[in-house]
């Protein structure tokens, strides 16, 4: 059972149950910092759950809108280490890239200095360059309900630690690709993204991203930077992720589950013919 | 049924259910940037939900150290408009408070120069004083078990949005004194702390923060700093999470479903007799 994998601790708990309780041996998700660092200067840190960590930075940097292309990335190197409790990953940028102290500190700023609200969000993100998402062909409402089965097989974690967010890419015929989890849920798309840009996949047109908790503004805003059509999640999305999603045309689908989902944006891409039988225009 | 909230919005979705569609109303959770500003800095910006905005300024001033004490906050205006677009909550600080540029940025950053890690996160933690929460007496597990339920019946949003995450404070008999909502977990723990705050609370000796979703190491933070003794959750910690409930001596309960919960941290704190019963010294 015990199986080796540095994104669970195992602890000593006491289980209350009707009344008595009980030592017992439980499952944490694993909870630690990570530094990004070019040269000498502190990109910033994050909270994140060990594993992937090059990924994670990789596609932080992307998605974030530090670089714009793969090719800014010119190494990584993770010097993490548990046992001596050090988590760093040093990136390489190219010279070009204009960098600025913190950057993680963008994920809370947007920036605007007069009465920031979703609009201005919104207009930030277009001042950016991100553009619509394409996808060769509709996709199939049949093979979207088969996603959510597909991630929880995959999920060991999840099922041990019941802390675990995850974020899994399917192709355009619904085979998973990439599976990542974290305690945060930004950063198992994060992850997920960096995995597809070390690998020279981006933009990930035709590609489904589905993700285990709900999807708000910045799992939106992620997704579009990756050229990701779109975008699944089995829970609720937020007014603001309808909105940027209505407004970049990325297609948002949630609560999947089951034989049953929500359309919040983007309905032409879901397969037109599964569409017209049911009598939508 | 349409009650009028400003934390949901009410949008038109495509329902896709066993092959047929239905355009349906749909309730969602509202998202709204907000920023905070002293004079005419800036101490960042983060995605909320609208509601409670000057709870939530004045919890996460508190929480993240940036004010040490309820006096170091002289005044609070809120100058949100929803229909005008425009998020602010302008504050008033004693001119003894030291102010960093960008203060929002302190939630990624754990400031350490030197190979970041979980011991160092904690070892900063440390460094601003934060004292072992006290409470008078154990808490009994009969009524922790009916905190849940209560918690539950008080959020009417939550059920129509499926969006929100709650934070809710309970007296020491299981009285549920506030419930906050909020699409950000933390921001509706700010919010309740800030509560308590602004009514003069502080610290919040014998209470008990119930947390929906999962108590992570940010969560496990803002109790100690309002010095709260107990905090529980229905889902699980992370690692880092039990790390610093175990070391800054805060009761830490997951899982807290139905008659049964696991304490990772602080059993002492749950009622002696109740354990002894079951056997355990």
């Amino acid at each position: 059972m015990a199986k080796k994998n540095r994104s669970i601790e195992i602890t000593q708990v006491t289980e209350w149950k009707d009344g008595g309780t009980t030592r017992v041996e439980d499952y944490l998700a694993a909870e630690e910092p990570l530094e990004m660092r070019a040269g000498r200067l502190s990109l910033g840190v994050t909270l994140r759950t060990p594993g992937d960590d090059e990924e994670l930075v990789a596609g932080f940097l992307f998605t974030e809108g530090i670089i714009s292309r793969p090719e800014d990335l010119m190494a990584l190197e993770s010097v993490s280490d548990t046992t001596l409790q050090k988590n760093l990953v040093r990136v390489t940028l190219d010279p070009a890239v204009r960098l600025e102290a913190n950057g993680a500190a963008r994920r809370f700023s947007a920036g605007s200095a007069c009465g920031v609200c979703g609009k201005a969000s919104i207009a930030q993100l277009r001042r950016r360059g991100l553009r619509r998402p394409t996808a060769a062909a509709p996709f199939d409402p049949e093979i979207l309900c088969q996603l959510p089965p597909k991630l929880r097989t995959a999920q060991d974690v999840f099922g041990r630690t019941g802390g675990l967010h995850a974020a899994a890419l399917f192709g355009p015929g619904g085979d998973l690709l990439v599976l990542r989890e974290d305690i945060g849920r930004h950063n198992a798309v994060d992850k997920v993204i960096g995995w597809a840009l070390l690998g020279g996949l981006l933009p990930l047109s035709d590609h489904v991203l589905l993700v285990s908790g709900r999807g708000g503004f910045e799992i939106v805003q992620k997704a579009i930077v990756a050229g990701i059509p779109l975008l699944a999640s089995v829970s609720a999305p937020s007014s603001l992720a309808v909105q940027l999603a209505r407004e970049l045309g990325l297609t948002l689908v949630g609560f999947l589950r089951g034989r049953r989902f929500v359309i919040y944006a983007g309905e032409e891409r879901i397969s037109v013919s599964a569409l017209a039988q049911a009598g939508i225009s």
